[in-house]
């Protein structure tokens, strides 16, 4: 037998298909498409398209299965949703995550709702990001798509839906939609009726890995699936990553080191605190039994180091440009919003701020500077999660920035912890297909035997530098503050 | 007749003849030299390369005279100084400006002395820059030095020494060693005598543009010289500098865009305030009979494009870099401290901070936001001497950074003050020169005729932008401060 895992993001679509034995049989399938922005704020994705491409990645991925395919299951790009009319097609495009015309409802929404209300609900704390604004902008501004919509549905159940099967999506992508009783494990019927949206117009929501019902014979046959073959849910694409990144265990965390850089840890219990409410780190569930997650995030990530390439390192290669850093920590200090912040402030003003150059500062020692301020800001969230009392032992590192041995011993070094770099790609469609395989075989991902044959190679912190980047943290800690007050008055 | 300007740097020394209607005879001769380190801290001459370079260039500028050379005068760096035995000859190198071994010794006088008292007998607040302080290292450090010095010397001074006249420097020189009444024209007894030091040790302090002495014949014909060739004071580099880029009048100041920036105004009568006191502001004579000066600068200036062009440019062209610097104002805020920084603060801990960088900030912009950051210093300073009453109305630009009209207007923009760009070279050379002139000519600096027929290119501030940098002239000062601040406790 072998897994179908697809990864619906918001600019490609992949599907890679592994053996039984967690080998990939072919390389991945890709394609790519385009977000719009027909207005400041606005972020759509066109879902015809998506799940053309979707159809596509599948289709070629089938025809490189040696072994025949048993169940396929989805690692979803969160939040982002399609109303669906009467007819089976799209009233709209998909609001993705970054789309942030709904800020205005948001606040209106969350005066009258009330933010710890919501937080105890759904975990979260309010953002733009989430369906839920989204959706109230939809009502407000469209209320006729609004009403209009038999069904509104995330990218992993659309999918579902788009293959003839009854629309159901994984806990974790159900937590990012703040519509979502965390607790409870349902569609929160005190939110739903806030909106005046029935639940039956969303999907079902069930366990990561459980099977949502067989493909019908005629979809399948046209995307050269087997018959019979199974979907299975997964979830939210940062957990199903974590998950195919070999995180599996409370202490474990994933570090995805992508365009975004994202932390996404196994928590055993389900943890609402004071602490992370005020630091905007939510709660929501892990796609193994019983376990939970949150993810802390910066939106400046490895896209600095492209940024850098760009515009000050005379696009030489990336090789180079990591080459000249030097080895020991540096005496620069930044605040690495070149982009708005992620976690734990959500800070769309406050820009980067470089503090400790001089004219004997190098090229490489301003970029290290840089990603050092990165891993900082990283760390911060970490202090924040250790708190709560989620400890984080070592890192499962994925991502393109994990493949430079420099940018990974920094972030080892400055957030003294191990980091795992897995001899795996495409963990998002991994991680999607070990839930294929654990429905398939009605085993937990945890017993799957090829898991337990995994390497990679390990980076451990270096003492001394570590030592170092404690003190440093103090001191970004007081300049992180200092800078985000800078000019809040004027 | 012809005149010789001869300006002594801390690097070079450079001679030029000017002809009785101000062109230059030919181009200028020049000889470098190096300071030497052999301690950290220390910065060091050797006088007698300095001298043997300066007979070089007078010998070589002579022999491109086609009229008789009437008078030579000087342009000097400030505050080093040589001791000289009884034989004539140095009894050490010269510790110049940026030696900063005595910062221990300067603490302990200023506590005794007081410094209040100190600026107001010589217009200067306590540096390591300055001869006292100098002097008080070599006193305690190499007491037979200072008590076998028959004679010590500055280096306008040292050549009129080493052409066999008795040694002499304008009032603007000697106002920078900390040991000169800048009011009573004189030594200030009560310095000399708390460094236990003989006044008639020093040289004959002259007001600028007077006779100190004929060359001996023997002399001048070793160096191609006519016979009876005057020497003539002159006095500190900036403020004969000013004088040779056109400055003669209150509300007129140079702008020296050279690798340090300094504004050196003419200020109609001495001014000593609290406010000047406080910022580092100095007062001390102008070469121009009943005027006075400051000087207002920073340390990183043009020498700040060259470290980006080195660092970040890729070696580009200075014309590329700066055409590369958008039009418009930045939406950065640098505190420009690539080098410690000069007045106001005098600050040597603070190092550069550049805020509001995102990961749309073009190579230009950065580059524009660094040169803001020096212009909104200079600002500043301006500010702290209208407070005082010294108004400036236009700037004489000098400097390879004047030659780059994008930098120009960066600072006419800034200051919201026009800049005019004369067409003289070698300004320091020139105003040596006329000094020379005035006083063989028997005529004030501004009677010669040829001053009344000169012309420059006038750079004025564009309205809009002007007003644009008031409003972030404001934030700058909070941003200055707040950054300052940052790690005072740590």
């Amino acid at each position: 037998m072998s897994y179908l895992g697809i990864d619906i993001g918001t600019s490609s679509c992949k599907a890679v298909v592994f053996n039984a034995d967690g080998r990939p049989a072919a390389p991945r399938a890709v394609r790519n498409y385009k977000i719009t922005s027909p207005l400041p704020g606005f972020a759509e994705l066109d879902p015809s398209i998506v799940m053309t491409c979707c159809f596509e990645v599948i289709s070629e991925a089938a025809k490189s299965a040696s072994e025949k395919i048993a169940a396929i299951c989805v690692s979803s790009q969160g939040e982002a949703f399609t109303p669906i009319g009467t007819d089976g097609k799209a009233l709209d495009n998909a609001m993705v995550s970054s789309d942030s015309r709904s800020l205005e409802c948001m606040n209106d929404f969350t005066t009258v709702f009330g933010s710890e209300k919501l937080y105890r609900i759904t975990g979260h704390t309010p953002s733009t990001l989430f369906s839920l604004f989204k959706l109230l902008w939809l009502k407000q501004n469209k209320p006729h798509v609004f009403a209009n919509a038999r069904k509104i549905l995330c990218f992993e159940d659309l999918l579902a839906f788009s293959l003839g099967v009854e629309p159901a999506m994984g806990w974790p992508l159900a937590g990012r939609t703040m519509l979502f009783d965390i607790a409870k494990h349902e569609w929160s019927h005190e939110i739903l009726d806030a909106l005046d949206l029935p639940s039956d117009k969303l999907a079902k929501v069930l366990p990561s890995g459980s099977v949502a019902g067989q493909i019908p014979d005629e979809y399948a046959s046209s995307l050269g699936l087997p018959k019979g073959v199974k979907f299975v849910t997964g979830g939210h694409d940062q957990t199903i990553g974590a998950l195919g990144a070999g995180v599996f265990e409370a202490g474990d965390a994933m570090y995805a080191a992508g365009s975004v850089e994202c932390i996404c840890p196994v928590i055993p219990e389900l943890t609402l605190t004071q602490t992370l409410f005020r630091n905007n780190l939510c709660s929501y569930d892990y796609p193994l039994p019983g376990l939970w997650t949150t993810v802390a995030y910066s939106l400046t990530g490895s896209n600095l180091v492209d940024y850098f390439r760009n515009t000050l390192g005379n696009g030489e290669d990336y090789s180079i440009l990591t080459g000249e850093m030097p080895d020991f920590p540096t005496s620069l200090l930044t605040l690495p919003y070149f982009t708005p912040s992620g976690t734990p402030y959500f800070d769309q003003k406050t820009p980067a701020c470089i503090y400790g150059m001089r004219m004997t500062t190098s090229r490489g020692e301003l970029l290290k500077g840089m990603l050092e301020g990165i891993a900082l800001e990283m760390k911060l969230n970490l202090t924040i999660l250790e708190e709560s009392g989620i400890h984080i032992e070592r890192f499962m590192a994925t991502g393109g920035g994990c493949r430079n041995p420099h940018l990974v011993q920094l972030k080892a070094d400055v957030l003294n912890r191990p980091l795992m770099c897995p001899s795996v790609e495409e963990s998002g469609c991994r991680g999607a297909a070990l839930l294929a395989q654990s429905a398939d075989e009605n085993m937990s991902v945890k017993e799957l035997s090829h898991l337990r044959m995994e390497s990679g190679e390990y980076i451990t912190p270096r003492t001394e530098y570590a030592q170092f980047y404690e003190e440093k943290f103090e001191k970004y800690k007081h300049f992180s503050l200092s800078v985000r007050n800078l000019f809040k008055k004027n």
